[in-house]
């Protein structure tokens, strides 16, 4: 039997995203066993990110500053703003180091079932930007989902005319196996064939 | 991109069992957007266990005072004593709820590849405590594994004539289907099998 602080950390680590009782149960002996390498380091990481962690006032990333990092950097201002539906979508952009340009966070996508509506997802705020940071191409980078996809085409219908509108180019994975992978994306792939 | 202390946290999340790289910054984002409800409290729980957490000198069990609950309780001194590999194998027979004595834990089973002896993993103790807590059964409730059920066979020697010791039993899982139980296992549950 555990003690009872013991019990509180693994029923709060439990409620963590893939993590259960089970894995909370084994990340906690494993955190107390290496206690002074992890438990005390982390719960220190967690304040600091508690103190320290906010939204970007402009494009909704989440960083340590009311401006954050991409927004403050002059360079970034490319005239390119790519359109995410969530912080992890930035974040893998980013990882892949390849777009140069800034970024806007939806924070959800339209849905008439959820009752979300443009206003929710900061489309306003999106279309403001456009003409204030004088944007000349939006990416559509929104995920490749029913919601993600009917929310592109708001977003284009509102921007039609006044900038250039870009999305993702769909098609089969780098690595990727023809024999995994749906219908759709060969589909796809196909239709969008390139001349070599 | 995110700032360098939540990068920091990220590392840190994703050094634990059961989670990558992936489910940290998951795990992270899903945490700094609750963060009243999650981050602080989580990491004010950690404090409290770092602080708090050690292992009982008598058992090895893990908890929040020198001697742990089990041991500290008169009400557990059956006479019995059930030896796990470790503390989570504890928890998992304190969850069944159906075991009423005290336990030791090895915490590790012998291994003459990695070196590890019976010293290594407190089996001189567990001889000891036969005696001195007066116990007439040993339990021995090691893993089904080579290494475990090597090391039960080492702790029965030591232990025979001295003290009756019995193992847990063998057989089909409850709720456990034929067709998913592997050869070993039926194998076992037929040889023990039971009048009705």
């Amino acid at each position: 039997m555990s003690s009872s602080e013991i019990d509180t950390l693994i029923e709060m680590m439990a409620k963590l995203p893939g993590l259960g009782p089970r894995s909370a149960r084994r990340a906690v002996l494993h955190m107390i066993r290496k206690r002074g390498l992890l438990l005390t380091p982390l719960a220190d990481a967690m304040q600091a990110v508690a103190a320290t962690a906010r939204e970007c006032l402009n494009c909704g990333n989440i960083g340590t500053s009311d401006i954050c990092d991409i927004c403050a950097s002059e360079k970034r201002a490319t005239g390119e703003l790519c359109v995410v539906e969530d912080v992890s979508d930035l974040w893998a952009m980013e990882r892949a180091g390849v777009f140069k340009g800034r970024y806007h966070v939806l924070g959800g996508t339209l849905s008439a079932l959820e009752g979300v509506g443009p206003e929710d997802i900061s489309i306003p705020k999106l279309v403001d930007r456009v003409t204030s940071e004088h944007i000349s191409e939006v990416i559509l980078a929104l995920n490749a989902t029913v919601d993600g996809q009917t929310t592109a085409h708001y977003i284009a219908d509102q921007l039609e005319d006044r900038v250039r509108l870009t999305s993702l180019a769909q098609g089969v994975p780098v690595g990727g196996e023809l024999d995994y992978l749906d219908e759709g994306t060969i589909s796809a792939a196909l239709t969008a064939r390139k001349t070599l």
